[in-house]
C-alpha cells in the first residue's frame, strides 16, 4: 500500500488488510467473566469459527475459554497480525506500546473513554504510536469489525440480540456503532449477505477514506455502504469516493445535516444547510449514491446486488391493481419511464391470459394470478428490448399465489441481465417468502414505492458510471 | 340516517350500520367446497365467532358446515340484516331482488365481473334495486368488511396468509382490495388494534363519503384511515372529510397521482399534477392528514392513538448517538423544535447519571443505559412543561437493555398526556419487544425518521383542529 504522508509523524505504511484479514488475532483483555467485553469477543471468535489463530492476553488469568492466557502480547511466540484491545482506557497506551514492539500491524481498539469524553490528548498519543509503528488501528470507542468470510468478529453485542450476517457482497462502513449494529441486525435477519462491516468510532488512525480505499480494492466487496456524520479530510474523502464509484456502487447516508441542531437549535441554520448542500453535491459529483434516511440506506444496499439498469424503462407486473397504481406514481415522481410492451408481446400475453387480465404497464395479472401467469409475464418481460427493469409485485395474501412464484421470479432473475426486484407487503407469511427470494440475491421490498425509489437510484448511478467510463 | 337525494331514483334511507353491525347475516353462495369463496366466508364467520345469527343460502346443498342450507334468502323465517353475496355475476341480480323482497337492509357483494370488465349496465341495475329498496350495499368486486368487535368478516383470504387484527381504534376504508389486505395483514402482525375495515371495490351504492360519515359517528373508531384512487363526488367527500376531521383524525393516501400514467406516459403530466395538487390542498383544507406513501399510511395510523401533541417541541431520549443525530435531522427537516430542558431538570439528570451521559437534546443515555436510566429520563421528561412529544429510542442490541425498558416506556405513557413514541431498529429480538410495546398502545417505529415524520403530522393536525375548535 502507498505510504501516507498527509499527516505529521506518519512514516510507516498502514495496512488495513492486517486488521480486516488477519491470520492471527490476540484478544487483549480476554476475560473469564461472561458479560465482560473481552469475554464476548474471544467467545465470538471461537464459536464463530475464526479461520486463523487466536491468542488470549490477560495478566491475571491462567486460561480463558480453554486458551492459555498470555501475560502480555510480548509473551506470544508466534506472529500476531491483529490485536483486539478491550481493557480500560488507562491501560491502553501500555498495551499499544507492547503491540508496537511485537510488530503487530492491525488493531481494533474497542475501548471508550478518549476524545468523546474530553481525553483527546491520550487518544492522540496512542494514535501517534500506531502511526509511527505502522499499526493500522480502528477505533477507539468503536464496535470494530466483522469479516464474514474469515469469521473475524470483534463485535461485543450478544448474538441473540444482534444476529450475524450471511456471506455476501455488501460491505458497511459505519461511523456510529448504534446505527451500525441496528443495520447489521436488520440485514442479518434478511438473507442478504455481507462481506465486511466496519464501525470505526473516533477514527484516531484509520478513517472513512482508508476504508473506502480498502473496500474498492477488495474483490469480495460488490457494494460499499457508508454512514457518516462528519469526515476527517473532505478532499481525500471525495477522491476516494470518486475512485471507488468508478468500479463499484457506493451508497452514503449523511447524518447531522444541520450539525449543531442539538446544541443551538435554529441559529446558523442557513450556514449549516449550506454545508449539507455542499456535501450532497460533492457526493453527486463523486458518483456516490445518497441515501435519504436509514430505511433508504438498507433499500439501496441491496438494489446494487442486481445488474445495473441499462435505461430508465420500468415494467410493473402485479396481482394487485392498487399496488400497481402506487408503483406508477413512484415511477412518475422519480422521473423514470413506464416501459411500453411491443405489439407482439402484448398480443401473445392477451392470447395466453384470461380476458380480465390487463395487458399494459402495469401488467395487472389480477387477484387470481398464479405462478404460471407470472412465468408467462416474466418470459415476455425479459425478452422485451424496451424493458430495462422489472418490478414483480407478488401479493401473497390471495389464495392462489404461493411459493411457486418465488421459483418463477428467481428463474427470471437467472435468465436475464435486466434489473429485477420483487415487492410484497404483509405479515409473517409474506415475510417468510421474501426472505427466501432474497436468499437468491433478488432484492425484495415491502412497498412498491421502495422498489421504484431504489431502481431510480440505480438508474442514476448506472448513467453516471456510463459517462465516467 | 339522513335520506340521500343526490342520486336519481334514490328514495329510501341507507343504513351503513345494517352492513357493518348486523345482528344476522345470510351468506348467499355458502358452499361445501373448501377453497370456494362462499365456503371461506361462512367458515370465517363461524370460527371467527360472529356474535349474531348466521344463515347459509345455497339451492343445491342440504347443509353447509353444519348449518341448514336455505334454497333462497326468502326461505329464512327470521329477520336478515345483512346478506353477503358470493355467487357468479349472472345470478346476482336475482339474489339481490330476493334480498329486497326479504327486507334485507345491508349487503356485501364480493362478486366481481361488473363495471371493471365493462359490465356497467348490470351493475347499475343492481345498484338501482338496492337504492330503491334501501339496501346499503358495499361492492361489487370487493373484499368487503371486517368489524372486529362483532366478529363480522367477509374477507375470503385465508387466515394463514392474511392475519386478522386485534380489537382497537383504527378503522380503514380501502378502495383497493390488494392494498387493503396487505395493510390489514401488516397491522395484524403488530399488536395495534383495529375497529372496522372496509374494502369497497366498485362503490356502486355506498362510497367513500358514506364510510367517512359512518366512521365519524362510530364511537369505537378513534382514527379513520383511507386509501383512495378516485372519489365519486368530490364536493361531498370534502364535506364529509371536514366534518370527520373536526372530531377525529382522518389519514388519507391518494394513489394515482398522475392518473393516466399507465396509459399515456409523459403526456398530460402537467394537467394531472395539477389535479393532484388540487386534491392535496383539498385534504389540507378539510383538515385531513395526507400520507405520502403506503409506509407513511401505516405510520400515521398509529401515531393518532396517542394524545395529540400540544406543541411542536420534541425531546429525543436515546441510547445510540447516531440515532439521535438522525432524529435531529428529521426534526429540522419537518420544521419541529428541539425541546430545551429546564435548568433544574438538567441539573437533576446530571446528578443522577454517570459523567459520560450527554444531558441535552438528544438526551444520550449512551450504550450502557439500562431501564433505570430510561426511567429517570422519562420521569423528568414528562414533568417538563417545555416538552410536547417524547421519542424514546431504545436500541435493544446492547447487552444492558432488555424488556424492563418496555415497562418504563409504558409507565411513562400511562403517566402523561404528552405524545410518546418508541423507536428501535433491528431484527427478531427488537421486533418482539416492539410488538409488546405496541400492545400497550404506544406506537413503535423502526427508524428515528419515521417517528419524527409521524409526530410532525400529528402536530399539524393538532394545530389545524385547534384553530377549527
Amino acid at each position: 500500500m502507498k505510504s501516507r504522508k498527509t499527516r505529521k509523524g506518519e512514516s510507516r505504511k498502514l495496512s488495513v488488510k492486517s486488521v480486516m484479514e488477519p491470520k492471527s488475532i490476540a484478544v487483549i483483555g480476554a476475560s473469564k467473566s461472561p458479560g465482560k467485553v473481552g469475554h464476548t469477543i474471544l467467545r465470538n471468535l471461537i464459536i464463530g469459527g475464526f479461520t486463523g489463530r487466536i491468542y488470549a492476553v490477560n495478566p491475571n488469568a491462567g486460561d480463558v475459554l480453554g486458551l492459555k492466557a498470555h501475560k502480555s502480547v510480548l509473551d506470544i511466540r508466534e506472529r500476531v497480525d491483529c490485536a483486539i484491545i478491550a481493557i480500560p482506557a488507562p491501560y491502553v497506551k501500555k498495551a499499544v506500546l507492547e503491540c508496537a514492539r511485537k510488530g503487530v500491524s492491525g488493531m481494533v481498539l474497542v475501548t471508550g473513554g478518549f476524545r468523546e469524553i474530553g481525553e483527546g490528548r491520550l487518544e492522540d498519543e496512542i494514535a501517534a504510536i500506531c502511526r509511527k509503528n505502522g499499526i493500522a488501528m480502528i477505533g477507539p470507542n468503536c464496535l470494530g469489525i466483522i469479516n464474514v468470510n474469515k469469521s473475524v468478529d470483534s463485535i461485543f453485542l450478544p448474538i441473540y440480540k444482534m444476529k450475524r450476517p450471511l456471506l455476501g457482497g455488501i460491505s458497511f462502513v459505519m461511523q456510529s456503532g448504534a446505527v451500525g449494529s441496528t443495520v447489521l441486525d436488520l440485514i442479518s435477519e434478511s438473507n442478504i449477505g455481507v462481506s465486511k462491516f466496519i464501525s470505526y468510532g473516533n477514527a484516531a488512525v484509520l478513517d472513512e477514506s482508508d476504508f473506502v480505499k480498502y473496500l474498492r480494492e477488495d474483490a469480495e466487496t460488490k457494494v460499499i455502504v457508508l454512514y457518516v456524520e462528519g469526515v476527517k479530510d473532505g478532499r481525500r474523502f471525495y477522491g476516494e469516493l470518486k475512485e471507488a464509484a468508478k468500479v463499484k456502487p457506493v451508497v452514503v447516508l449523511k447524518a447531522g445535516k444541520g450539525e449543531l441542531a442539538s446544541i443551538a437549535a435554529k441559529s446558523h441554520t442557513g450556514a449549516l444547510a449550506g454545508n449539507y448542500t455542499v456535501f450532497s453535491s460533492m457526493l453527486r459529483q463523486a458518483g456516490a449514491v445518497e441515501a435519504e434516511n436509514l430505511e433508504s440506506l438498507l433499500n439501496l444496499s441491496k438494489i446494487f446486488l442486481q445488474p445495473l439498469p441499462k435505461g430508465d424503462r420500468v415494467l410493473i407486473i402485479t396481482n394487485g391493481g392498487g399496488d400497481g397504481v402506487l408503483a406508477v406514481d413512484a415511477v412518475e415522481r422519480n422521473g423514470l419511464k413506464l416501459a411500453k410492451l411491443s405489439g407482439r408481446a402484448a398480443r401473445r400475453l392477451k392470447r395466453a391470459f384470461p380476458k380480465h387480465v390487463v395487458v399494459g404497464n402495469p401488467l395487472d395479472l389480477t387477484g387470481d394470478a398464479d405462478g404460471r401467469r407470472y412465468r408467462k409475464a416474466l418470459e415476455e418481460a425479459i425478452r422485451e428490448e424496451g424493458v430495462d427493469s422489472i418490478i414483480a409485485i407478488t401479493l401473497f395474501q390471495t389464495a392462489g399465489l404461493g411459493p411457486e412464484v418465488v421459483h418463477e421470479v428467481v428463474w427470471a432473475n437467472n435468465s436475464t441481465d435486466k434489473t429485477i426486484v420483487c415487492t410484497a407487503t404483509g405479515g409473517e407469511y409474506t415475510k417468510m417468502l421474501l426472505k427466501i427470494i432474497e436468499s437468491y440475491n433478488v432484492p425484495a421490498y415491502e412497498s412498491p414505492e421502495d422498489s421504484v425509489d431504489s431502481i431510480a437510484k440505480a438508474v442514476w448511478y448506472s448513467r453516471k458510471r456510463g459517462r465516467n467510463d
